[in-house]
């Protein structure tokens, strides 16, 4: 791979370009992106060699998507209508129904693969981009068979460089259970974020008191609301069941908690303690 | 100082005791503790020199009372009956008022000083006992002035010593602001697993797709349920009243999806983001 373009130079854009620039060698990492605060930005951080457009990707080698979901959606065709006939195009975006539906007719629907490595940070731009941040993450690849031979060949070995663990789903399902595992996290996050702020109003002190839990569980609020507006839009329904279900759990501990069943509140955090284990198995 | 007791060898009588015997010379530190176990694998991990009973008490210069909130009710006047005039009492509890209470007319209510260091991790036991981890962290000290002058100075050298942050705050206005910025962080991990948990039962692959953001979040979930039942129990009308604030916030979000108003989803998000600058602060 010679020329790499990067569309959307941010976190995962951005730290993508930086693994590649490291592990391969005469590659050149083009940047595509609206703001061009940030693509000088990724320039001067050399996360990037230079600028390119949409016309230029007739010489790309790779094309990684690496924008809100929403607006791939619309990029997407275009990338693939400019391209070359050995071009790899793959996204990373946190829902993958739409984007498969998006370009299932598409002519050119056998260069892209559909890809959402789950790594990232709560920071956006091409400032937060770091090195291997891929490295031991899980990469949920969706309708591999409908990406031509040679290209899968090609995003597996890029993937594989990178220390990526691959797994395989069909999009529907990756959307159901990314609703519970990342999409529900960040909801419960900015909620908690915003109980908490709704009563720092009155009372500045209470900040004062929270301790590195408070922070931990908190943190995803910080996340951006402009890269996950048009998730929670595109996995409305998933997402919703998720909250309800989230919801109902927490009127149940608080039934508990109104009855004085506190045998009911120890077993409920009993049953939920074994996550110890679960989450061992995450990087 | 010269002979410290502490009472319950776990993570945060464990690691008040690591901090004392290095910051201190001369100084031996014993542990009480109904758990035979804790006791050897304290005394193993030298986390303390040696067992002793509330009978020795009456030697000690310090005695930490590090057990959970409920225990610690019925055990704060039995150690102000077997100490000398000079010892200073002070307890590390999660709740304030209850313990304040527990002790207002004992006749040594002078010996003791409420206190609440904001420190810990989600790990329990005297293994999970670190150096350090009170340097600096806030420690909230409740009616300071019920604590004889001598003591109060004792104390605060020692929170000094150990690189403590001193708060000073009535244990009503404690219980009320640590139920959001604590006891509610807490119920929100341990439910947001259980969410998880549940669905997991039957799609084995699920967690298998959790990043670190899934990990961040839930992260309290792994805390121990014999510690916490009993703070949640003492502060039941506070944490019911969080828990009332953050289901509406959630149940509100849940509205916005439901109409189709990501106007207001990403509003909710915007405005809970400036949480970036306040976490800037927590240690």
């Amino acid at each position: 791979m010679k020329q790499i373009y990067i569309i959307g130079v941010g976190l995962i854009g951005g730290s993508m370009a930086l693994d590649i620039k490291s592990k391969y060698e005469n590659v050149t990492v083009f940047g595509i992106d609206n703001n061009q605060k940030h693509i000088e930005e990724a320039i001067a951080l050399k996360v990037i060699d230079a600028e390119a457009k949409l016309e230029d990707l007739q010489n790309a080698d790779l094309v990684v998507l690496a924008i809100p979901v929403d607006v791939a959606l619309l990029e997407l065709p275009k990338v693939l209508h400019h391209i070359a006939d050995t071009t790899l195009v793959f996204d990373v975006g946190s829902t993958k129904s739409p984007i498969c539906q998006a370009v299932e007719q598409h002519p050119r629907r056998r260069n892209f693969l559909a890809a959402h490595p789950i790594a990232g940070t709560e920071f956006s731009g091409p400032s937060a981009a770091i090195p291997g941040l891929f490295n031991a993450k899980a990469n949920i690849i969706c309708e591999v068979e409908k990406t031509a031979f040679k290209l899968q060949e090609k995003a597996l070995q890029l993937f594989s460089d990178l220390g990526m663990r691959i797994r395989y789903m069909n999009p529907v399902a990756h959307d159901k259970h990314i609703a519970y595992v990342s999409h529900l996290s960040h909801i419960s996050a900015f909620m908690l974020g915003k109980t908490v702020i709704d009563k720092e109003r009155n009372e500045r002190d209470i900040f004062d008191m929270a301790g590195s839990g408070f922070e931990s569980t908190v943190r995803l609020a910080k996340s951006s609301p402009n890269m996950w507006t048009p998730i929670f839009k595109q996995n409305k329904d998933n997402v919703i069941e998720t909250l309800e279900e989230y919801i109902s759990n927490l009127q149940q501990f608080k039934n508990y908690m109104e009855a004085d069943d506190f045998e009911g509140i120890f077993n409920e955090m009993k049953n939920t303690n074994h996550i110890k284990e679960i989450l061992k198995g995450i990087k």
